[in-house]
């Protein structure tokens, strides 16, 4: 294991971190609020924290997967820690468990809040609160990779480890290129959706952070009810944005340059639009009658479905107060995430075309098994390795969830609460039903169960075995031994 | 497709089914009860049509996988449709559709019943509904390959399309001495229950029937509170009978030719009374506040995790009313289920053994990419061939599990009670939770949802495949073209 580079990486994630704390300082000033004075102090120290770890450059360049995996968690573990530590000392979540968790939903775009009056913060906490839904949605380490010059493999393993989906699209040869395109992309969208929101009136606090909301796939609101007392323009807006975040950012670059008949025969984002329109057509019938109003019926509908299925979480309606059939919707959509590629959560509509597929062929082989065919995708066949990752992928994901759902079940909660918590968690959304539906918070549960489901949260948005990764012995190990390698090296040297 | 053998095959079923159904008509002659005469008729007119399905020999005796696999979903369905007649003749259970349930729920071994008041049943009745049961626990082509000779490879065919877990175990080379062995081990078994059941005071009727429901691991009981009147000397035979019948037979095999070390060496085996061990611990130390008294928290736990892993479905205690910890635990033993080779259902023990391998294996690829090694369990490779299918099962299983949830949410009950009624029917457990909690029934549901319920029970038993198989329109399509081949050919020798 290469220590050396983690470190040196880790240290440029703090430089990164510390300047993007600068917006909510910016906008304590604007507001002339006294807690941008915290956000600076801790920006300072965690610039300071990060030129002490970078100060000396790695000694070697070699960089494997494992340190990818390593890297990547704990960045985010990292970020995390030091993206709290404001909320706590500006004392609007005294508790540090609190403040973590908050940010971990935060920059994994989770959106599940423990507190129960989000209106009592200051601007400057509600916009870092709604940034890092910015910054987790296209992830730190593709900004890292768009702006620093990196070599010995370090490009792809740490794009593999941080992008979601199950195989890593690079856009063009350059790692460096395609991470610029694809925060060029970003930034353009969640601008157009700032525009947008404030042409229906909404006030810019307003249209800055629920945009950074949206782009993320987060869903931390600036309300107590969400999107709820906004206008069905707005809603709509974002309605359409949320969708479009989830979206395979491959069919942007494609139409970008013009591949517009290519971009629209995705697989992926076919598949994606049909779960969207099916799972609208459904709730507005079963709910239609309950709300006496075709249009609100639609809209609501359509608002939940997106946030739901792009792991957003905004809400304009409690529906926890649905009938049956759209709350069970509702939670299969959890499962089913938005496409690969995009900045949204859950398990991937890719890896369940891929998955579907792969119950089709093993039906093929069962009728006729001498000649069943690969599996394939966008007119391509899928590499034998990528359905073979795809399958363990979501066999782990249902073992950590059970485990999940064991773990916090100690705290004698009912099963929908702890199932839809941990669910809400894992797949990055934010609410769930019963005690933790839309318009309850996450701030009930015991410090054990936070702990748990923070773990879900990074475990979802890194996609599991970048984080596994940490808790095997062996990686410890491989540390100490290259540690105490070194340390021989450079005792022979000084003899 | 061969339908000449699938043809003969069924009309052999169908004759074993005739002969069966003796059994209740000598209940009736002993409690001398006049629903042993429509017994008689069924049995007959079964008789009949299964003597006119086997009066033309096969043809052919090709007998490919997809043969095995559609003869054996119809063998399940044709026995499940003539075995619900008496009960509709008796006018026990008017409704076709009911009778249909509670029969498919007896031959796959689940236990859920539709009866609210199962001791207005004739004892007559009452005996067909347990010895379904015992039928179905070992399977009934496994009963017929023991009895009649088959060539063209029916034998392993059939075998491997009802045996339940991830390989089939062949005891000795030839496949009709193995399936005399499992029934010699099978009927051995359940008499010295019966003689331990006898000795602890129990009538003769409860003892056979309650050992069929044991045996076959199936729950149904004869009285409305399931075992719960019995003494604790009764329920402690029945907690170890349980377990006895949930290990997979290979070990009994090994025992009865003195390999006892080999026999208790089975990593399925081990793993399978750890997971009993702690789950008994768990529940008692959270429910022994509760009910006050060491000896009765500690047999009811027994009972009640030895009844859900196994998927027999007794119980002694309305668990409904634990504490949630211990609910948790009892939903997830719903899908461990018992040892592949056995007469439980579930997903099975060995299944998981090789997803967790899977998944640490998967740990590994990202820790040292270029020598991940082979999983082994037993000491002995898994083949890349079972791995690969144990993936591809559980995923199947997860997407009809969603989809079965899905379909019965359109009646509006709660989530908890949809999702343990699909867990405890897919895994031919029995009772769930809420509204089908081990104090209730599933009566509740409507036509379509039972039907629903009937396809997941029939799905769990028959592992997935043999069962999904009937929907591929190339099955049909095969049979089809098949007929219209045949009926050339024999134009052509009229010529």
């Amino acid at each position: 294991m290469n220590s050396s580079i983690i470190r040196y990486i880790l240290g440029c994630v703090l430089k990164i971190e510390a300047c993007l704390m600068l917006l909510p300082c910016l906008t304590a000033a604007v507001y002339d609020e006294v807690e941008g004075f915290y956000f600076l102090i801790v920006a300072f120290v965690t610039a300071l924290i990060g030129y002490l770890m970078t100060i000396r450059k790695p000694s070697n360049t070699v960089f494997y997967l494992k340190e990818g995996c390593v890297t990547t968690a704990l960045s985010w573990i990292f970020l995390s820690i030091f993206g709290a530590i404001p909320f706590v000392l500006t004392g609007e979540i005294p508790s540090f468990t609190d403040a973590l968790f908050e940010t971990i939903s935060g920059f994994t775009t989770t959106g599940a809040s423990i507190l129960s009056d989000v209106e009592a913060l200051s601007h400057t906490s509600l916009m870092w609160r709604s940034f890092t839904h910015w910054i987790g949605g296209m992830g730190v380490l593709v900004f890292l990779l768009a702006i620093i010059p990196m070599t010995g493999g370090s490009h792809m393993n740490l794009m593999r480890a941080e992008s979601p989906g199950p195989s890593v699209g690079k856009l063009v040869p350059k790692v460096k290129s395609t991470a610029r395109i694809l925060y060029a992309i970003y930034f353009g969208m969640t601008l157009v959706e700032i525009i947008l929101l404030l042409l229906g009136n909404m006030p810019v606090f307003d249209a800055i952070t629920t945009s950074f909301g949206t782009a993320g796939t987060g869903g931390f609101g600036i309300k107590n009810d969400s999107i709820m007392s906004y206008s069905p323009y707005i809603q709509w807006v974002i309605t359409i944005f949320m969708i479009l975040f989830g979206v395979n950012f491959n069919a942007y670059y494609l139409m970008l340059f013009g591949y517009l008949k290519k971009a629209f025969s995705i697989e992926e984002v076919k598949a994606y639009f049909l779960v969207i329109l099916a799972s609208i057509g459904i709730i507005f019938i079963e709910t239609i009658e309950m709300v006496g109003n075709g249009f609100k019926a639609l809209t609501d509908a359509s608002f939940q479905v997106a946030s739901i299925i792009t792991t957003t979480g905004f809400s304009t309606v409690d529906f926890d107060q649905w009938p049956m059939t759209c709350k069970t919707i509702l939670v299969l959509l959890m499962f089913i995430g938005a496409c690969a590629g995009s900045t949204g959560g859950g398990i991937k509509v890719s890896r369940f075309i891929i998955l579907v597929k792969t119950i089709g062929r093993e039906l093929q082989y069962y009728i006729h098994p001498k000649c069943t065919r690969k599996i394939k995708m966008d007119g391509k066949m899928i590499e034998h390795e990528i359905v073979r990752s795809t399958n363990v992928y979501f066999i782990t994901f249902m073992i950590v969830f059970c485990a999940s759902v064991f773990a916090i079940s100690f705290e004698g909660r009912d099963l929908v609460t702890n199932f839809t918590a941990v669910a809400a968690t894992i797949n990055n959304i934010g609410p769930g039903l019963e005690l933790v539906g839309p318009t309850q918070n996450f701030g009930l549960f015991s410090p054990f169960s936070k702990y748990v489901l923070m773990f879900d949260m990074l475990a979802g948005r890194l996609e599991l075995f970048p984080l596994l990764i940490l808790f095997h012995p062996t990686v410890w190990k491989d540390l100490y031994v290259q540690k105490c390698v070194e340390k021989k090296r450079k005792k022979e040297l000084g003899l």
